[in-house]
């Protein structure tokens, strides 16, 4: 048993794991979690993953009904296997819960879209702190003003992370990021919260605020959690995410071949 | 104007080349085309080229209803701009057309695959001969033994293209076309046309056949023609799709940044 699928099925499942998954299980891809139901919405949905590449970097889709993402994650149910997740209502957060069996819709269809923790590992491997990490935080999440392209009845803008990365690493930074296109790739923005939109730093929409020091710069990478703001913007009926930064652990290594 | 768009607008459209697309307008991107009506079949193959990039690199979705794939082709028109279509019902092929305005569904959603007739232009500068070209035929394509992933209702085996390639320049050719992962990649079989399932070289299911010399080695790429494959197998009730080698022509640079 791999350690993602230990920590999936001994630790997630049975809700001994109740904070966010940065930094968990380096070397293993993390996903997004998007489920709607069957349908033109669930088509828009493929095709807003499909013309924004940056934000939603498609990993799998189940097939209609199904909940078991069997490819990358023996054993895996997403249902259970995710910390945290949230459930939204004609466009509005509607609640929080730690699994998802009873909302679960028989005509499901589950997106799993890349995450930027997969590539934490390597970059503690290559010396570059994860403040999150080291400070026992969420990292902290923006709307931004970068749109989009629509798909349908989908659109919005992009969501971005940041981390606070010291200066003289930043080129290492980008050379590391820029590989992982299956997991938003390099940044979208370095140094400027205000180029994309952003009015206050301190105070992200989703995560928790994380200080930048004097010599470290915020660098910002597209987000998985933009398919929620979009889902919220476009007024979806019913789709239920994981929790921001409450992500689910797949078996694929994280580099997935690059 | 681009000559692309000359192409598309003042030669394809008054029916001016039926001949296929192979070696025209080198450097730009050629696609090709499959229209379904909107609904469960155009999910399922959204889907199934998600899970199959390398016959199927999606280069654009039109809006449901949109025959202007204005992004990538500006004045173009799919009902008009491709030398000859291949109309399908309940899995066979029905008629081949120049035009498609009669036929094409009110709520249509067309997809532009990526072809490997993008990457000739850079195959040819690099000295790498085109004995389809040189000799003016279409190129041969076979259905193989190569399991594609299924999506929904859609399921069957990849189709290749076959280029006989000088054996000295194999090498070159892999190291040029495998950096287009968005028209095909590289080979996915070079050498044995048996290790991929095919009978007879000399007898194509599309296209025509062509000689390989003794210095020359067949070269098995994957093929845009796959989905008619699996629109057949899969007895869709209704497609449109370019006919097998006669190939939208875009605007887009056929490298794409690679």
């Amino acid at each position: 048993m791999s350690s993602a699928r230990y920590f999936r099925e001994c630790v997630v499942r049975p809700n001994l794991h109740t904070k966010p998954t940065n930094g968990v299980c380096p070397g293993y891809l993390q996903c997004n979690l998007v489920v709607l139901p069957q349908g033109q919405i669930a088509f828009d949905f493929l095709l807003f993953c499909q013309r924004n590449p940056k934000s939603c970097p498609l990993i799998e889709v189940c097939d209609v009904g199904s909940p078991y993402p069997t490819g990358i994650a023996p054993g895996a149910d997403l249902r259970t296997d995710i910390p945290k997740y949230s459930i939204y209502r004609h466009g509005k957060l509607d609640k929080e819960v730690t699994d998802v069996i009873d909302y679960w819709p028989k005509e499901s269809v589950a997106f799993l879209i890349g995450c930027s923790f997969s590539y934490d590992g390597e970059l503690m491997d290559a010396g570059i702190p994860l403040k999150s990490v080291q400070q026992n935080k969420n990292v902290p999440m923006y709307k931004t003003n970068l749109k989009c392209r629509s798909a349908g009845s989908l659109k919005g803008n992009m969501v971005v992370s940041m981390k606070p990365i010291p200066s003289l690493q930043i080129s290492k930074h980008v050379e590391i990021t820029s590989k992982y296109t299956h997991a938003h790739g390099g940044p979208v923005a370095v140094g400027s919260a205000e180029a994309i939109g952003i009015k206050d730093i301190n105070k992200p929409e989703w995560g928790e605020a994380i200080d930048i020091a004097n010599d470290e710069v915020p660098v910002f990478h597209a987000c998985g959690v933009t398919p929620q703001s979009i889902l919220m913007d476009s007024k979806v009926p019913f789709a239920i995410t994981h929790s921001a930064g409450y992500m689910f652990v797949t078996d694929l290594p994280s580099r997935m071949g690059v």
